[in-house]
């Protein structure tokens, strides 16, 4: 057992504070890693406020993370002390059901689903089908802190040719992009919609563009256009009519990135004969649907969830070959309320990564 | 030119009347068809009343079409006088359109869409992108009449095997729910889900189960719980809680067949990871959707369109090979205004088929 320091809401209504806790010396098959910097995920937000009815309290936030490893468990074979390794949205999962055992752990099925790197286990005991709580604990803590323990198998590789502060949003807002854009077959010569040009968005471009699509971006944001067009896609703003009509039946991929409840009936007009709409950000009851609509090119919405851990080392992979990585914002952990505020008003450009330095300052000037 | 007769609406608020009408001779391409039975399908009722707001009235329904080839165009090669023949719900298409040239004319992308039987062209020349109607006619006439002419290619052939007047819904609500079940790859060993026991439903039910799928049916009337079972399938009341409970993630593919608007919530957490929900009634805004559960195990909602010409003869030769075929209440014409509303109550087990030869009589009688 050794105490580490993190930032953490104690209720729905609070600020993050720093907040002293303790992390388990690693099991055998467990890696113990020094923390260097941390994405600021708008779930992040989401979760501190309680919008999603099940946060277990304190939350210490934190699923991109990218740091250095410590110290192993006797029986870790893929890590060694040293290593520049990733933690993502997953933790654990149960390891046998159909999901897991194809690889796609975001999806188990297990009585408690994965284990989330914070506010984990998802399904709290209680609410559990037969009752159990199979990892054994109420609440995990994330990244928003210096240090953190990890089974080994859930511990990516972070390739040295990615600027380390920018690894760190690629293990979710990454791989919640790339997922879906593999998942659907997205390819050279496709037409990609992008809906929302967050941190999510950022990476839904850049992916859609390096695996060969045409991409066009809307976003809520006039002054984004340029942005979308500086990363070689089309920018179009939302609701405008006019460009809405000249794109009609155009996209063979239509990737949501929007964090909140949206209308989706606009895009789906866009998309050509028996392609997807997918949301991957607003995890919330949607406006609703025209089936009228739905059924005139047999389309389809559909739902993606982060990616699995296969997913998220190929994408680290595919974002150093190709050279790309989001835009971010390095910031001290002790800026992490105002950078909440900004998160919720979309005036992030475009991720916010907190440098885990900063946090250490404040171990040092307690000790 | 020849007269015919028929039952038509002449505005949204009328019953249906008898109505004389002019029938072209057929041209080089085209057959005359003598009208034996026409299949009574909820649309027809939407139609009359304009629920769909684009109604062209005097409005004379009919897509469910079984008869009798009574004259050919001099270059008509697939037909010949006296085949019994059917026609479904489209006369006529672009046929150079990338849908058209895939052979899946329902989802025709030229400047009118596909022709319907009746009500078309679907988009009246006002609102057709570039102001054309490549049809030339400003409104069809269905098969509530004795007699149609039709394009020879998109006049179907109905096999011997299968009983006449039950021939009549597989050109709709057999080929509607075909269409669906073979596209999502529905075969021996899946579970499926059919929501909403109608004319369709019916369909659907005896479809999948001759694909060798286990079928639960969901109903909103408890009496036809038994009906279901008849059929070799599992009847569930619409939103039996425990039921639901023992059927979550259970499912490889959910088709509603309900014809109005209704939620699909509580279906999403039935259907296993990747697995669809279709919906091919409701042609209007549904319920909304919560994002949340669609994420949970990357299921998607979609849309399908009735099905092709290709499709519509290989539901009628499927049917006729698994010896299934619609249940029908076979009424005279004279009875259409009260199986409308009986239609609108669900009150019809499963589907209403007009027999022609009562209109017959009132033609002999006016003579």
């Amino acid at each position: 057992m050794t105490k580490a320091l993190g930032y953490a809401a104690a209720h729905s209504f609070t600020r993050l504070k720093p907040m002293e806790i303790e992390r388990d010396d690693p099991k055998a098959n467990e890696v113990a890693i020094e923390v260097l910097f941390t994405g600021v995920c708008h779930s992040d937000v989401h979760q501190c406020e309680n919008d999603w009815g099940n946060t277990v309290y304190p939350c210490m936030p934190g699923h991109e993370v990218v740091g250095r490893v410590t110290a192993l468990g006797d029986a870790v074979t893929r890590h060694k002390v040293g290593d520049l390794v990733g933690v993502g949205c997953m933790i654990d999962s149960c390891g046998t059901c159909a999901s897991c055992v194809a690889g796609i752990e975001q999806y188990c099925e297990g009585p408690n689903g994965w284990l989330a790197t914070y506010n984990g286990p998802m399904k709290p005991k209680a609410q559990a089908a037969d009752g159990t709580n199979m990892y054994g604990r109420d609440n995990t803590f994330g990244g928003y802190s210096n240090a953190i323990v990890v089974r080994e198998d859930f511990v990516l590789k972070v390739p040295a040719a990615l600027p380390i502060e920018a690894a760190a949003p690629i293990l979710c807002a990454g791989v919640t992009t790339y997922s879906p854009l593999k998942h659907w077959g997205v390819k050279a010569g496709h037409h990609v919609g992008v809906v929302g040009f967050g941190g999510l968005g950022d990476m839904g471009v850049k992916l859609a563009l390096a695996m060969g699509a045409r991409v066009t971006v809307f976003t809520t944001t006039k002054e984004k256009v340029a942005d979308a067009e500086k990363l070689g896609a089309k920018g179009v703003v939302e609701g405008d009519k006019a460009a809405y009509a000249a794109l009609a039946n155009s996209f063979d991929f239509i990737l949501s990135t929007v964090p909140e409840k949206h209308e989706v009936d606009s895009f789906v007009p866009l998309l050509k004969r028996d392609a997807t709409f997918c949301a991957v950000g607003a995890l919330v009851p949607m406006a609703g649907y025209n089936n009228m609509v739905m059924v005139m090119h047999r389309n389809q919405l559909a739902g993606s969830l982060i990616g699995s851990i296969a997913e998220t080392q190929e994408v680290l992979d595919f974002c150093a070959e190709h050279g790309i990585a989001p835009d971010v914002q390095v910031i001290p952990i002790q800026e992490i309320n105002e950078a909440f505020k900004k998160v919720k008003t979309g005036d992030v450009r475009y991720r916010y990564v907190i440098d885990i330095d900063s946090l250490r300052h404040e171990m040092t000037e307690a000790a």
